[in-house]
């Protein structure tokens, strides 16, 4: 079928997946037929245990047992405890992460904790082009709080002086994949004294990340692409055990006081993550987020990263050999690239439409960015090699340009 | 079985129950045996139709369509279409209203817009004993605005002044069961040209709720009490029309952009409601929200608002008539009345625990106080007649004594 440099057969993408480590993983997911879904960095697919998981929550602990289930199914502590699960997979104590809200407003509770401690220091520093909602939050937050000001600096560490309250960046590019060296840029906030805030959402749960190795202050990351944890999943929240004492949210629900069912009037933070909770926690989401983090069970999480990299040079020796047109618009370095693989072609959307009806299911970027996700617990070394043929497939015959795939939807 | 003045045969209050028109919602609910569920003020029950409604979008929205669900279930639209639900519940229009978050974060995020909107006035005004986090959130806002301080006084009306930028009350006490008149003092708030801000989680679904007759600024409500969501439900919040365009949310998160998906650089809000969104929806909590809601179909709102009357007055005379010992706690009066009865009692955390060990279902609250909560959907008359009796029993023979009662659980 192709005769191209790089490119292997059928057979060869077979012996791959056959000597897998990860392969029984996918046995995890439900994935529906016919499709192949290059969009868990968007939203992960559904694990097969999803469903009895949240079953029992809804109708055994809530309807069964009714209020009591607070205490008797332990849904209280569900913060923490999900928490905890989460931390072997950013190189975080089990203590240092809590789970509650959505990534923005951890964002905000933490863009406001780290500006507040640096009280002599204007600036929340970030990069133009990072994730929106990274950049919409740091602007609320210099609107909310005086003399604060939000500069987007495409050399960070250059940017990076005095002035500067807290650095805030996304590991991995939400639309290149480009990843960010942890370890160098927080110590260059560190230098500086400022203060280091990474998001990991498209990080956590693909590729490697030591918070506490690179001496990370804060982080934040979404429950709901490689962790799997269901649409609009409770997101987490990490700051290093050096700083519990110190900061504090803007946010002070109920749930982050030291004693909340003493029902006093005075809000007094709860010591370590606690304080970072806000309201009464989403139960059914945390129950979902629950059976997402149980795909990970028994799963060493260098065999992720390792198959992450394997199935993305996978993908982009494919793009090269058989698919002219489209520019690499991921780091074609596997060191400074997380685990999905962006290319640019005027048509992009068009594109991604002709092959979601083919059953290849990525996503678009505006404007000109086709995404295609790599989830190592489930993706195939067939399913990259299938996806490339496809694509070249729409590219040569250009079916592209049926009007049908013209339309656009209200997300994208 | 009771000669007492006032208090009803068995038999006359099961003619109640079979004359009841909002009888044959309890079908709409799936209680389990042997319990008299008096708690529905904290965590509602279980809707017969919310494991499928759940299901359904667990295992065919994000399992089989996975991310072309936010287009085609219309997951996107959710929080606007909840709110479009919620909105005649408490007398507002349909672009009022929007589901998201936790109560505690649309708080904070209304207590700030309101504070900003009144950018002269230092205090945010609201009354010692309210709902913690109504206060806890208050004073978080102190904390991070500039010049802001939180008043909490017993007389409301008299403390509002030329300093007030926004009061903050909880339209039914939490604790008393105590109902404020919205009309009087969103009138005296307005008098001082302070904007009012009126917490609905014990009330909607409940009372009689009529934001917009009022002129009610601002209100934000729980989805887990009597709208039957689930434990820790989406919450929601409600901003008046007029002030649509003037008000702005401090949490700036993606999706309160006007454009989310052209993923610029800059924010800019959304018109009307969904400028108050932050990060992505809880998807399954909205589903499970919605079945809740559906409990409400073909409901009139008065007829709730008189059964629930008709239910406290008869567990009042209750009270009365068969349990000496315990002290009125809430008020006579029912027009001055939400929909839960409470009572003080040096012992209440036992008697608590020992009804509970009977199967009645209430809850207590720091330090004296046995409430008891009558959701009109599904609380019989027999159900308040029998567990009258029981409460009768446990004091007679002070069964609650049991030291097995004392034990105190981390969530009370």
């Amino acid at each position: 079928m192709s005769g191209e440099r790089h490119w292997p057969t059928l057979d060869d993408v077979r012996a791959l997946d056959a000597a897998d480590t990860l392969g029984t993983c996918r046995d995890r997911f439900a994935l529906p037929d016919g499709v192949i879904y290059l969009d868990g960095n968007s939203l992960g697919a559904l694990p097969r245990a999803s469903a009895a998981r949240i079953a029992q929550t809804v109708t055994r602990e809530w309807g069964g047992d009714l209020i009591a289930s607070w205490n008797k199914h332990g849904w209280i502590d569900a913060p923490a405890r999900l928490g905890a699960r989460i931390a072997p997979l950013i190189g975080a104590a089990a203590d240092e992460v809590i789970v509650a809200d959505s990534t923005s407003a951890n964002l905000f509770k933490l863009i406001v904790a780290a500006c507040q401690a640096r009280p002599g220091r204007s600036m929340i520093l970030t990069e133009p082009g990072n994730f929106p909602t990274d950049l919409y939050i740091a602007q609320g937050v210099a609107t909310t709080l005086p003399g604060r000001q939000v500069s987007a600096a495409a050399d960070i560490v250059a940017a990076i002086d005095g002035d500067t309250a807290v650095v805030v960046l996304t590991h991995v590019h939400y639309k290149t994949g480009a990843m960010r060296d942890m370890h160098a840029i927080t110590a260059a906030a560190h230098a500086a004294g400022a203060l280091m805030l990474w998001d990991l959402s498209h990080s956590v749960g693909a590729v490697e990340v030591d918070l506490e190795g690179c001496g990370a202050d804060l982080a934040v990351g979404c429950g709901y692409k490689y962790l799997n944890g269901g649409p609009g999943a409770p997101a987490f929240l990490y700051v290093a055990r050096a700083l519990h004492g110190t900061l504090a949210s803007p946010m002070t629900g109920w749930m982050g006081h030291a004693a909340p069912f003493d029902f006093g009037d005075d809000y007094a933070p709860a010591d370590g993550m606690k304080r970072f909770l806000c309201g009464t926690p989403p139960i059914i989401g945390m129950a979902a987020l629950d059976a997402g983090l149980d795909t990970f069970d028994s799963v060493a999480m260098a065999d992720v990263v390792a198959k992450s990299r394997a199935l993305s040079e996978l993908l982009i020796a494919g793009i090269d050999a058989r698919c002219p047109g489209l520019t690499m618009a991921s780091p074609r370095d596997a060191a400074m690239r997380g685990s999905h693989v962006s290319v640019a072609h005027p048509n992009a959307w068009e594109i991604c439409q002709a092959l979601i009806a083919r059953g290849v299911i990525g996503d678009f970027r505006a404007p000109d960015v086709l995404r295609l996700g790599l989830t190592p617990l489930y993706t195939r070394f067939e399913d990259v090699w299938q996806a490339v043929e496809i694509i070249a497939d729409v590219l040569a015959r250009e079916t592209w340009r049926d009007p049908a795939y013209a339309v656009r939807a209200a997300v994208t």
